[in-house]
């Protein structure tokens, strides 16, 4: 048992879904597993089931992302719920209002979620101590801490290409240092028996203990990605390339850019992945953000089934 | 009759909601009755109606307030009803528009409700007096002059629980002269038969007659609130702790907050309310507004109910 | 075939809807045809159909617009559709992701139709040339390029009252050089038959080749309304009355605007007609605005029925 056993309910049943943490393999399988019965929804005409008819969900979005709001506003509608948008930080605070009163006054509308979108490390979890046992949490992504859908749906994009996770080595690749998607994917592929794990940055990105992560560490790009199954570039933050981090953009995308000529050293069927929205020619060059192996927009269809899946367990309805 | 009875309609029936004032005993006690129908609806899984199934209710929020927008917002979405949420000051002004062309623009697209929130007093009331009889326009709050729903969902409130007013002793705290909630409370707990109303303030925080608003007035708050049923506290806006009325936070709260200690002067099983959002410390101690006696949540949870019930007696739904 | 061919499927269906241009008679009639079936649903109390049901549309607005901003999710929810609003000027600029970038972005989370309304002329085009074969793309107004569903319910509009296209003769007054109302309506009532159509306007305000777009062109006001069935007047831009185009608006407003006394020089039965919003004083006096002969209103109403149509129509849905 750690800090995040708040996950799971009295009935051994996800309750919150706040990090990857916490959550043995068969959990994280069962979150895949379920999100199977969703991919099809998407392509459908009528791209709805009723499943959380007449539920309430919120999004709390402390800072904006309008991709990740997308996704959640867009599943938890396809499931029939009916959702809030909340841009909290506009609002509340210009009353004044605590954080605990503001989650304590919409949970008495009857929230039966509250998907957290929070610039600081800890936020979701800190909101799921604090809302009655009745109203369920997700982590929309919170300061550099986790990011645990987006993990799933990449776990989830290998998987429908690549079934047998100990078979695989994914390297990891950029700014691992600040990337709430960089801990939450380590964490959920190392517990899905990924047979390895590689991280691929310059010193400046790294970790402090980033060797206790269960990961092996390269700060060549070319080792890194050597024979790789699947290469999950991250986003590098703009603001980090003007700091001590980094040196610009054209050395960085020399030495860590994933072009057409450096896939060529990863498996022949390599996928390429990237969480979005990519910085074409800094992580990435186009033909290769663009090209046969790049499941970056599976990527994107897929999270809406992960999220689906994650709502609908989060309640306990049966999918 | 008065300035009010627009919001009756030819049949004698609920058409707008504008203010507590110009409606009768029996035309208040029906919303609370209404209400009831509705309480239960938020505790259920499926928290949803098809009442007003394809109606389209328009939320025109001319000042931001998401605490009161999430409310209505719900209440129209678990009626079935189809929302639309407009900042206006953001929008129609930048082109240039007036109120009424935004308003018959807005009904022209067959809207069954306006929800109207605005900083200047009487705007519900001029918008009410604009649109077309088929239209019905709710008062969310307009300057210091009215808030009806949130009247009656305090009325509600103290009535789930003490269901005899005649019997009982009320005291409104606080800042009586900016609150829009003073003076729709006032006026609803007097029209409901409520047995004692007693409003206490310093004096910079009354209004000019308030003597004639039918209450006691209390400058010292142990004896306003001296064995009260219900207190009520009002919220503070901290600009006006810095100009004339106030000395500053710490005395306001020394001569009239409410504290545990205090709160035993009033009746043992006094309930204690606040409209939100609560500014902890200013008017009142956080082991009070958490306190057993404390139906502060429970405010918020009725706001709903009394929103739906509202909506559909505009419209002439049966409930 | 021209540039605009790209509206019309392999079926010879209408796919996108982009502009007016491109489209023949046969094409604009069945939408206005299309349009005529949702006119009552509106006016009834269930303002509902489930033509849409568990589709998704994605209104992308580069640019603010309320007004046209409401009636598209109106319009989508009365199909039943989901619907997300997306102000993407805020939200993907601040990450840096290019529009193509986000176009493929959305579409992986299946969307059916975007509605774009954006700043540059050819933004609606451009998006439609980049979209997956499945995604419909709707111009809700980009630049000063095209207007096309304002133009549709305008047509719609005079239509319903004189339904003999051949026999009218059109003004069109005002802002003709900026106006995406004005190039749009002049295609549509051209290709629609229109017997005379005229634009009235200082030279300042008229494009260059503007004896080339099929119409009479007149300079002087009460030359350009002689006689006219329709005065459809323009919205005149505020700043554009601070530069070289126009001297002052009580100059204009002498010399162009609508007003009673000069209304008498059109057809007794004339049709007032503006797209909104309307600055009073300016283009036309509220005499005018409010009068018997405007359908202002109506063409508000009527926007709804020629968006429901033309949204059933790119998906292929029989109505």
């Amino acid at each position: 048992m750690n800090g995040h056993d708040i996950q799971i309910g009295p009935d051994g049943k996800l309750h919150h879904f706040l990090s990857v943490e916490g959550l043995d393999r068969e959990m994280l399988v069962s979150i895949l597993d379920t999100a199977e019965r969703f991919v099809d929804v998407g392509r459908q005409d009528v791209k709805k089931v009723p499943l959380l008819d007449g539920r309430t969900v919120m999004n709390l979005f402390f800072e904006a992302s309008t991709r990740t709001l997308s996704t959640f506003e867009l599943a938890a509608k396809r499931l029939s719920a009916d959702v809030l948008n909340l841009h909290v930080s506009k609002s509340s605070t210009t009353k004044g209002e605590s954080l605990v009163d503001t989650l304590k006054t919409l949970q008495a509308m009857h929230c039966d979620i509250f998907v957290i979108r929070h610039g600081d490390s800890g936020a979701a979890d800190f909101i799921a101590r604090h809302v009655e046992p009745h109203v369920s949490v997700i982590n929309g992504g919170d300061g550099s801490h986790a990011h645990p859908t987006q993990a799933m749906l990449d776990a989830f994009t290998i998987r429908r290409h690549k079934p047998d996770f100990s078979k695989l080595a994914v390297a990891i690749v950029g700014d691992i240092l600040h990337s709430r998607v960089a801990r939450s994917e380590i964490r959920a592929l190392n517990t899905l028996g990924v047979g390895e794990l590689r991280v691929v940055a310059p010193h400046t990105l790294l970790p402090a203990r980033v060797d206790s992560f269960g990961v092996q560490v390269f700060t060549d790009m070319d080792e890194g990605i050597a024979d790789a199954d699947v290469v999950i570039m991250l986003r590098l933050q703009e603001e980090r390339m003007r700091g001590a981090y980094l040196p610009g953009h054209g050395e960085f995308f020399r030495m860590y850019g994933l072009t057409q000529e450096r896939l060529k050293l990863a498996k022949p069927d390599a996928l390429v992945m990237h969480p979005g929205p990519i910085n074409r020619g800094i992580e990435i060059d186009s033909a290769t953000a663009d090209g046969p192996q790049s499941v970056i927009l599976e990527q994107v269809s897929n999270g809406l089934a992960i999220r689906m899946a994650v709502m609908c367990m989060v309640l306990g309805v049966e999918t």
